[in-house]
Protein backbone atom coordinates (compact mmCIF):
# COMPACT_ATOMS: atom_id res chain seq x y z
CA UNK A 1 0.00 0.00 0.00
CA UNK A 2 1.21 3.69 -0.88
CA UNK A 3 1.47 6.68 1.47
CA UNK A 4 -1.86 7.71 0.78
CA UNK A 5 -4.21 8.13 3.65
CA UNK A 6 -7.67 6.97 2.85
CA UNK A 7 -10.51 5.75 5.11
CA UNK A 8 -10.74 2.38 6.57
CA UNK A 9 -14.12 2.13 4.63
CA UNK A 10 -12.88 2.67 1.68
CA UNK A 11 -10.17 0.94 2.55
CA UNK A 12 -12.46 -2.51 2.91
CA UNK A 13 -14.63 -1.69 0.12
CA UNK A 14 -11.51 -1.31 -2.39
CA UNK A 15 -10.58 -5.28 -2.70
CA UNK A 16 -14.41 -5.70 -4.47
CA UNK A 17 -13.57 -3.04 -6.85
CA UNK A 18 -10.62 -4.97 -7.85
CA UNK A 19 -12.92 -8.10 -7.52
CA UNK A 20 -15.69 -7.19 -9.60
CA UNK A 21 -13.18 -5.78 -12.80
CA UNK A 22 -11.13 -8.65 -12.26
CA UNK A 23 -14.44 -10.63 -13.44
CA UNK A 24 -16.51 -8.39 -15.68
CA UNK A 25 -15.88 -9.28 -19.24
CA UNK A 26 -13.20 -7.25 -20.37
CA UNK A 27 -13.82 -3.56 -21.58
CA UNK A 28 -11.60 -0.84 -22.41
CA UNK A 29 -13.11 1.82 -20.19
CA UNK A 30 -15.55 1.68 -17.68
CA UNK A 31 -17.92 4.13 -15.73
CA UNK A 32 -18.77 4.89 -12.19
CA UNK A 33 -21.96 4.19 -12.66
CA UNK A 34 -20.89 0.87 -14.22
CA UNK A 35 -19.13 -0.12 -11.20
CA UNK A 36 -21.57 1.48 -8.52
CA UNK A 37 -24.47 0.00 -10.11
CA UNK A 38 -22.64 -3.93 -9.87
CA UNK A 39 -21.86 -3.37 -6.52
CA UNK A 40 -24.54 -1.56 -5.35
CA UNK A 41 -22.89 1.56 -4.23
CA UNK A 42 -23.82 5.00 -4.88
CA UNK A 43 -21.88 6.64 -7.53
CA UNK A 44 -20.64 10.07 -5.81
CA UNK A 45 -18.75 7.07 -3.38
CA UNK A 46 -17.51 5.13 -5.50
CA UNK A 47 -15.51 7.87 -7.38
CA UNK A 48 -14.16 9.13 -4.06
CA UNK A 49 -13.52 5.54 -3.66
CA UNK A 50 -11.28 5.50 -6.46
CA UNK A 51 -10.18 8.96 -6.87
CA UNK A 52 -8.36 8.16 -3.25
CA UNK A 53 -5.62 5.58 -5.29
CA UNK A 54 -6.21 6.01 -9.25
CA UNK A 55 -5.80 9.26 -11.51
CA UNK A 56 -7.22 7.57 -14.30
CA UNK A 57 -10.71 8.27 -14.29
CA UNK A 58 -11.43 10.86 -17.53
CA UNK A 59 -15.50 12.68 -17.51
CA UNK A 60 -17.43 10.90 -19.86
CA UNK A 61 -15.15 7.85 -20.91
CA UNK A 62 -15.20 6.31 -17.03
CA UNK A 63 -11.80 4.97 -15.76
CA UNK A 64 -8.92 2.94 -18.02
CA UNK A 65 -10.06 -0.71 -16.51
CA UNK A 66 -6.31 -2.08 -17.03
CA UNK A 67 -4.76 0.90 -15.65
CA UNK A 68 -7.40 1.30 -12.71
CA UNK A 69 -6.69 -2.67 -11.37
CA UNK A 70 -3.18 -1.93 -11.62
CA UNK A 71 -3.38 1.08 -9.84
CA UNK A 72 -5.63 -0.68 -7.26
CA UNK A 73 -3.25 -3.77 -7.04
CA UNK A 74 0.00 -0.99 -6.59
CA UNK A 75 -2.29 0.17 -3.64
CA UNK A 76 -3.79 -2.77 -1.71
CA UNK A 77 -0.29 -4.09 -1.83
CA UNK A 78 -1.18 -7.14 -4.20
CA UNK A 79 2.02 -7.47 -6.26
CA UNK A 80 4.21 -7.84 -3.32
CA UNK A 81 3.60 -11.33 -2.34
CA UNK A 82 3.60 -12.10 1.20
CA UNK A 83 3.69 -15.64 2.93
CA UNK A 84 1.44 -16.98 5.50
CA UNK A 85 1.07 -20.66 7.13
CA UNK A 86 -2.35 -21.97 8.24
CA UNK A 87 -2.26 -23.56 11.68
CA UNK A 88 -4.64 -26.40 12.23
CA UNK A 89 -4.98 -28.98 9.25
CA UNK A 90 -8.61 -29.69 10.04
CA UNK A 91 -11.02 -30.04 7.56
CA UNK A 92 -11.25 -25.90 7.32
CA UNK A 93 -7.58 -25.23 7.29
CA UNK A 94 -6.61 -27.67 4.46
CA UNK A 95 -9.49 -26.07 1.91
CA UNK A 96 -7.54 -22.60 2.50
CA UNK A 97 -3.58 -24.29 2.52
CA UNK A 98 -5.23 -25.44 -0.83
CA UNK A 99 -7.16 -22.57 -2.57
CA UNK A 100 -5.70 -21.35 -5.53
CA UNK A 101 -7.48 -17.61 -5.38
CA UNK A 102 -4.52 -16.04 -3.13
CA UNK A 103 -2.33 -15.23 -5.38
CA UNK A 104 -4.84 -12.41 -7.09
CA UNK A 105 -4.59 -11.11 -3.54
CA UNK A 106 -0.85 -11.00 -3.17
CA UNK A 107 -0.99 -13.94 -0.92
CA UNK A 108 0.98 -17.20 -0.48
CA UNK A 109 -0.05 -20.27 1.63
CA UNK A 110 3.46 -21.68 2.22
CA UNK A 111 2.32 -24.56 4.45
CA UNK A 112 0.24 -25.94 7.00
CA UNK A 113 0.88 -27.13 10.76
CA UNK A 114 -0.93 -29.28 13.22
CA UNK A 115 -0.80 -31.34 16.49
CA UNK A 116 -1.93 -34.39 15.33
CA UNK A 117 0.99 -36.52 13.52
CA UNK A 118 -1.58 -38.12 11.28
CA UNK A 119 -2.13 -35.08 9.42
CA UNK A 120 2.02 -34.64 8.94
CA UNK A 121 2.37 -34.79 5.35
CA UNK A 122 1.96 -33.17 1.88
CA UNK A 123 -2.00 -31.62 1.36
CA UNK A 124 -3.38 -32.06 -2.07
CA UNK A 125 -1.89 -29.64 -3.70
CA UNK A 126 1.81 -30.21 -2.63
CA UNK A 127 2.04 -28.03 0.20
CA UNK A 128 3.82 -29.35 3.64
CA UNK A 129 2.11 -30.41 6.70
CA UNK A 130 4.04 -30.09 9.34
CA UNK A 131 4.14 -30.79 13.39
CA UNK A 132 3.32 -27.33 15.51
CA UNK A 133 6.41 -28.14 17.33
CA UNK A 134 8.19 -26.77 13.59
CA UNK A 135 6.40 -23.94 13.67
CA UNK A 136 8.59 -21.36 15.20
CA UNK A 137 11.88 -22.23 13.39
CA UNK A 138 9.51 -22.55 10.70
CA UNK A 139 8.12 -18.83 10.42
CA UNK A 140 11.72 -17.50 11.62
CA UNK A 141 13.28 -19.49 8.43
CA UNK A 142 11.01 -18.04 6.44
CA UNK A 143 10.40 -14.91 7.74
CA UNK A 144 6.72 -15.38 8.01
CA UNK A 145 4.68 -13.44 10.00
CA UNK A 146 1.26 -13.91 9.30
CA UNK A 147 -1.16 -16.88 10.07
CA UNK A 148 -4.21 -18.47 9.93
CA UNK A 149 -5.44 -20.23 13.03
CA UNK A 150 -7.98 -23.16 11.78
CA UNK A 151 -8.14 -25.50 15.28
CA UNK A 152 -11.37 -26.57 17.12
CA UNK A 153 -12.00 -23.71 20.29
CA UNK A 154 -10.66 -25.33 22.35
CA UNK A 155 -6.79 -25.51 21.22
CA UNK A 156 -7.41 -21.83 20.00
CA UNK A 157 -5.74 -19.89 23.20
CA UNK A 158 -2.94 -22.44 22.99
CA UNK A 159 -2.11 -22.36 18.90
CA UNK A 160 -2.50 -18.85 18.83
CA UNK A 161 0.27 -18.01 22.13
CA UNK A 162 2.62 -20.60 19.90
CA UNK A 163 1.79 -18.54 16.78
CA UNK A 164 2.56 -15.46 18.73
CA UNK A 165 6.03 -16.81 20.24
CA UNK A 166 7.19 -17.90 16.66
CA UNK A 167 7.06 -14.55 15.67
CA UNK A 168 3.62 -14.12 14.05
CA UNK A 169 2.19 -10.34 14.18
CA UNK A 170 -1.20 -10.97 11.93
CA UNK A 171 -3.50 -13.60 12.68
CA UNK A 172 -6.81 -14.41 10.26
CA UNK A 173 -8.63 -16.50 13.30
CA UNK A 174 -11.16 -19.19 12.18
CA UNK A 175 -11.83 -20.59 15.33
CA UNK A 176 -15.21 -19.42 17.08
CA UNK A 177 -13.30 -17.93 20.28
CA UNK A 178 -11.68 -14.33 20.37
CA UNK A 179 -8.24 -15.60 21.66
CA UNK A 180 -6.41 -12.51 23.21
CA UNK A 181 -2.93 -11.58 22.05
CA UNK A 182 -0.09 -9.50 23.33
CA UNK A 183 -0.23 -5.43 22.26
CA UNK A 184 1.82 -5.11 18.89
CA UNK A 185 0.12 -8.62 17.25
CA UNK A 186 -3.27 -8.24 15.03
CA UNK A 187 -5.96 -10.61 15.33
CA UNK A 188 -9.13 -10.18 12.66
CA UNK A 189 -11.54 -12.76 13.80
CA UNK A 190 -14.13 -14.71 10.88
CA UNK A 191 -16.80 -16.27 12.67
CA UNK A 192 -18.40 -17.99 10.08
CA UNK A 193 -21.44 -19.15 12.06
CA UNK A 194 -21.96 -15.78 13.52
CA UNK A 195 -21.54 -14.12 10.03
CA UNK A 196 -24.52 -16.24 8.97
CA UNK A 197 -26.75 -15.70 12.20
CA UNK A 198 -26.01 -12.46 11.55
CA UNK A 199 -27.09 -12.39 7.85
CA UNK A 200 -30.17 -14.32 8.76
CA UNK A 201 -31.05 -11.68 11.47
CA UNK A 202 -30.55 -9.16 8.96
CA UNK A 203 -33.30 -11.03 6.79
CA UNK A 204 -35.68 -11.60 9.69
CA UNK A 205 -35.25 -7.73 10.23
CA UNK A 206 -34.30 -5.94 7.36
CA UNK A 207 -33.08 -3.01 10.02
CA UNK A 208 -30.71 -2.12 7.11
CA UNK A 209 -30.04 -2.40 3.83
CA UNK A 210 -26.15 -3.06 3.66
CA UNK A 211 -24.52 -5.70 6.57
CA UNK B 1 -33.76 -10.27 17.33
CA UNK B 2 -36.22 -8.46 19.53
CA UNK B 3 -37.35 -4.75 18.65
CA UNK B 4 -34.81 -2.80 20.39
CA UNK B 5 -32.92 -0.62 17.70
CA UNK B 6 -29.07 -0.75 18.32
CA UNK B 7 -26.19 0.84 16.00
CA UNK B 8 -24.64 -1.24 13.48
CA UNK B 9 -21.72 -1.19 15.10
CA UNK B 10 -22.99 -2.73 18.38
CA UNK B 11 -25.16 -5.58 16.79
CA UNK B 12 -21.28 -6.34 14.89
CA UNK B 13 -19.60 -6.57 17.91
CA UNK B 14 -22.33 -8.90 19.85
CA UNK B 15 -21.63 -12.01 18.82
CA UNK B 16 -18.28 -11.91 20.41
CA UNK B 17 -19.20 -10.30 23.74
CA UNK B 18 -21.65 -14.30 23.55
CA UNK B 19 -18.50 -16.12 22.12
CA UNK B 20 -16.55 -14.51 24.65
CA UNK B 21 -18.78 -15.60 27.30
CA UNK B 22 -19.43 -19.15 26.24
CA UNK B 23 -15.89 -20.24 26.51
CA UNK B 24 -14.49 -18.20 29.49
CA UNK B 25 -13.85 -20.67 32.45
CA UNK B 26 -17.30 -20.15 34.45
CA UNK B 27 -17.60 -17.53 36.85
CA UNK B 28 -20.96 -16.33 38.26
CA UNK B 29 -20.45 -12.74 37.25
CA UNK B 30 -18.51 -10.89 35.49
CA UNK B 31 -17.23 -7.38 34.94
CA UNK B 32 -17.41 -5.03 31.72
CA UNK B 33 -13.93 -4.52 32.65
CA UNK B 34 -13.11 -8.13 32.40
CA UNK B 35 -15.20 -8.36 28.99
CA UNK B 36 -13.73 -5.42 27.54
CA UNK B 37 -9.77 -6.02 28.78
CA UNK B 38 -10.18 -9.62 26.75
CA UNK B 39 -11.49 -8.69 23.45
CA UNK B 40 -9.44 -5.11 23.54
CA UNK B 41 -12.74 -2.99 23.77
CA UNK B 42 -13.10 0.06 26.04
CA UNK B 43 -15.12 -0.42 29.48
CA UNK B 44 -17.69 2.11 28.67
CA UNK B 45 -18.58 0.78 24.68
CA UNK B 46 -19.10 -3.00 26.42
CA UNK B 47 -21.36 -1.15 29.05
CA UNK B 48 -23.09 0.99 26.33
CA UNK B 49 -23.34 -2.44 24.12
CA UNK B 50 -24.56 -4.69 26.85
CA UNK B 51 -27.17 -2.03 28.15
CA UNK B 52 -28.59 -2.32 24.49
CA UNK B 53 -29.41 -6.11 24.95
CA UNK B 54 -29.28 -6.67 28.95
CA UNK B 55 -30.33 -5.21 31.97
CA UNK B 56 -28.67 -7.67 34.18
CA UNK B 57 -25.45 -5.44 34.58
CA UNK B 58 -25.44 -4.33 38.83
CA UNK B 59 -22.52 -2.05 39.78
CA UNK B 60 -19.29 -3.52 41.72
CA UNK B 61 -20.66 -7.34 40.90
CA UNK B 62 -20.76 -7.20 37.25
CA UNK B 63 -23.31 -8.96 35.12
CA UNK B 64 -24.66 -12.34 36.03
CA UNK B 65 -23.16 -14.18 33.22
CA UNK B 66 -25.62 -17.07 32.81
CA UNK B 67 -28.34 -14.16 32.62
CA UNK B 68 -26.16 -12.43 29.87
CA UNK B 69 -25.67 -15.07 27.99
CA UNK B 70 -29.20 -15.80 28.04
CA UNK B 71 -29.90 -12.26 26.75
CA UNK B 72 -27.60 -12.06 23.98
CA UNK B 73 -28.80 -15.30 22.79
CA UNK B 74 -32.45 -13.74 22.83
CA UNK B 75 -31.43 -10.73 21.61
CA UNK B 76 -29.54 -12.65 18.37
CA UNK B 77 -32.21 -15.13 17.95
CA UNK B 78 -29.95 -17.44 18.34
CA UNK B 79 -32.97 -19.58 20.63
CA UNK B 80 -34.76 -19.81 17.49
CA UNK B 81 -33.05 -22.51 14.61
CA UNK B 82 -32.73 -20.70 11.36
CA UNK B 83 -32.15 -23.51 8.60
CA UNK B 84 -29.95 -22.91 5.18
CA UNK B 85 -28.25 -25.10 2.87
CA UNK B 86 -24.93 -24.99 1.00
CA UNK B 87 -24.58 -24.80 -2.72
CA UNK B 88 -21.54 -26.28 -4.19
CA UNK B 89 -19.67 -28.91 -1.97
CA UNK B 90 -16.14 -28.50 -2.96
CA UNK B 91 -13.37 -28.60 0.21
CA UNK B 92 -14.91 -25.37 1.94
CA UNK B 93 -18.39 -25.81 1.46
CA UNK B 94 -17.83 -29.42 2.72
CA UNK B 95 -16.26 -28.45 5.63
CA UNK B 96 -18.68 -25.98 6.34
CA UNK B 97 -21.87 -28.45 5.34
CA UNK B 98 -19.98 -30.58 8.35
CA UNK B 99 -18.97 -27.90 11.05
CA UNK B 100 -20.32 -28.74 14.44
CA UNK B 101 -20.36 -24.89 15.49
CA UNK B 102 -23.80 -23.34 13.91
CA UNK B 103 -26.00 -24.81 16.35
CA UNK B 104 -24.45 -22.48 19.43
CA UNK B 105 -25.67 -19.36 17.13
CA UNK B 106 -29.08 -20.41 16.50
CA UNK B 107 -27.78 -22.11 13.19
CA UNK B 108 -29.00 -25.50 10.92
CA UNK B 109 -26.91 -26.49 7.70
CA UNK B 110 -29.66 -28.79 5.96
CA UNK B 111 -28.13 -30.16 3.28
CA UNK B 112 -25.40 -29.36 0.51
CA UNK B 113 -26.05 -28.88 -3.31
CA UNK B 114 -24.04 -29.65 -6.04
CA UNK B 115 -23.78 -29.43 -10.13
CA UNK B 116 -21.49 -32.49 -10.25
CA UNK B 117 -23.39 -35.98 -9.97
CA UNK B 118 -20.28 -37.68 -8.75
CA UNK B 119 -20.47 -35.31 -5.37
CA UNK B 120 -24.61 -36.07 -4.88
CA UNK B 121 -24.40 -38.38 -1.82
CA UNK B 122 -23.92 -37.94 1.64
CA UNK B 123 -21.32 -36.17 3.81
CA UNK B 124 -19.11 -37.46 6.46
CA UNK B 125 -21.67 -36.22 9.13
CA UNK B 126 -24.29 -37.81 7.46
CA UNK B 127 -25.82 -34.36 5.67
CA UNK B 128 -27.49 -35.22 2.50
CA UNK B 129 -25.86 -33.82 -1.04
CA UNK B 130 -28.43 -33.60 -3.67
CA UNK B 131 -27.67 -32.19 -7.32
CA UNK B 132 -28.21 -28.51 -7.88
CA UNK B 133 -31.51 -29.16 -10.08
CA UNK B 134 -33.24 -29.78 -6.72
CA UNK B 135 -32.41 -26.63 -4.98
CA UNK B 136 -35.98 -24.96 -5.71
CA UNK B 137 -37.97 -28.13 -5.11
CA UNK B 138 -35.98 -28.45 -1.41
CA UNK B 139 -36.01 -24.76 -0.56
CA UNK B 140 -39.75 -24.66 -1.08
CA UNK B 141 -40.34 -27.95 0.33
CA UNK B 142 -37.99 -27.42 3.51
CA UNK B 143 -39.02 -23.46 4.08
CA UNK B 144 -35.44 -22.44 3.48
CA UNK B 145 -34.50 -18.78 2.88
CA UNK B 146 -30.71 -18.98 3.59
CA UNK B 147 -27.71 -20.00 1.38
CA UNK B 148 -24.12 -20.57 1.47
CA UNK B 149 -22.43 -19.81 -1.77
CA UNK B 150 -18.90 -22.18 -2.06
CA UNK B 151 -18.59 -23.02 -6.40
CA UNK B 152 -15.60 -21.09 -7.88
CA UNK B 153 -15.73 -17.85 -9.37
CA UNK B 154 -16.90 -18.61 -12.60
CA UNK B 155 -20.19 -20.66 -11.36
CA UNK B 156 -21.16 -17.55 -9.13
CA UNK B 157 -23.32 -15.86 -11.04
CA UNK B 158 -25.25 -18.47 -12.48
CA UNK B 159 -25.22 -20.23 -8.97
CA UNK B 160 -26.53 -16.71 -7.30
CA UNK B 161 -29.27 -16.71 -9.99
CA UNK B 162 -30.60 -20.71 -9.05
CA UNK B 163 -30.49 -19.90 -5.71
CA UNK B 164 -32.66 -16.86 -5.74
CA UNK B 165 -35.25 -18.88 -8.14
CA UNK B 166 -35.48 -21.44 -5.68
CA UNK B 167 -36.31 -18.59 -2.90
CA UNK B 168 -33.51 -18.01 -0.95
CA UNK B 169 -33.27 -14.40 0.15
CA UNK B 170 -30.23 -14.25 2.13
CA UNK B 171 -26.94 -15.28 0.67
CA UNK B 172 -23.37 -15.76 2.63
CA UNK B 173 -21.27 -16.13 -0.20
CA UNK B 174 -17.68 -17.19 -0.35
CA UNK B 175 -16.67 -17.14 -3.97
CA UNK B 176 -14.13 -14.04 -4.81
CA UNK B 177 -16.90 -12.40 -6.76
CA UNK B 178 -19.56 -9.76 -6.01
CA UNK B 179 -22.81 -11.48 -7.97
CA UNK B 180 -25.27 -8.99 -8.05
CA UNK B 181 -28.88 -10.17 -6.86
CA UNK B 182 -32.35 -8.70 -7.47
CA UNK B 183 -33.62 -6.06 -5.14
CA UNK B 184 -34.57 -7.56 -1.82
CA UNK B 185 -32.00 -10.19 -1.38
CA UNK B 186 -29.23 -9.92 1.04
CA UNK B 187 -25.83 -10.54 -0.38
CA UNK B 188 -23.02 -10.64 2.19
CA UNK B 189 -19.72 -11.49 0.43
CA UNK B 190 -17.09 -13.38 2.88
CA UNK B 191 -13.70 -13.39 0.62
CA UNK B 192 -11.01 -15.11 2.67
CA UNK B 193 -8.03 -14.31 0.21
CA UNK B 194 -9.31 -10.77 0.69
CA UNK B 195 -9.49 -10.66 4.19
CA UNK B 196 -6.17 -11.90 4.78
CA UNK B 197 -4.62 -9.35 2.15
CA UNK B 198 -6.04 -6.42 4.01
CA UNK B 199 -4.73 -7.59 7.41
CA UNK B 200 -1.31 -8.14 5.73
CA UNK B 201 -1.61 -4.37 4.69
CA UNK B 202 -2.78 -3.64 8.49
CA UNK B 203 0.31 -5.20 10.10
CA UNK B 204 2.24 -3.32 7.19
CA UNK B 205 1.43 -0.27 8.08
CA UNK B 206 0.11 -0.29 11.37
CA UNK B 207 -2.56 2.56 10.23
CA UNK B 208 -5.11 1.62 12.48
CA UNK B 209 -4.98 -0.49 15.42
CA UNK B 210 -8.45 -2.49 15.05
CA UNK B 211 -9.51 -4.19 11.43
Amino acid sequence: MNGKQVSKATLQRLPSYLTYLRTVPYRENISSAAIAGELGLGEIQVRKDLASVSGCGRPKTGYRTDKLIADLEEFLGYKNIDNAVVVGCGRLGMAILDYNGFSEYGMNIEAGFDADEDKVGVSQTGKEILPTEKLEEYCGKYDIKIGILCVPPECAFQACRMMVDAGIKAILNFAPVCPSAPEGIIVKNVNIAAQLAQLANSMANREYSEI
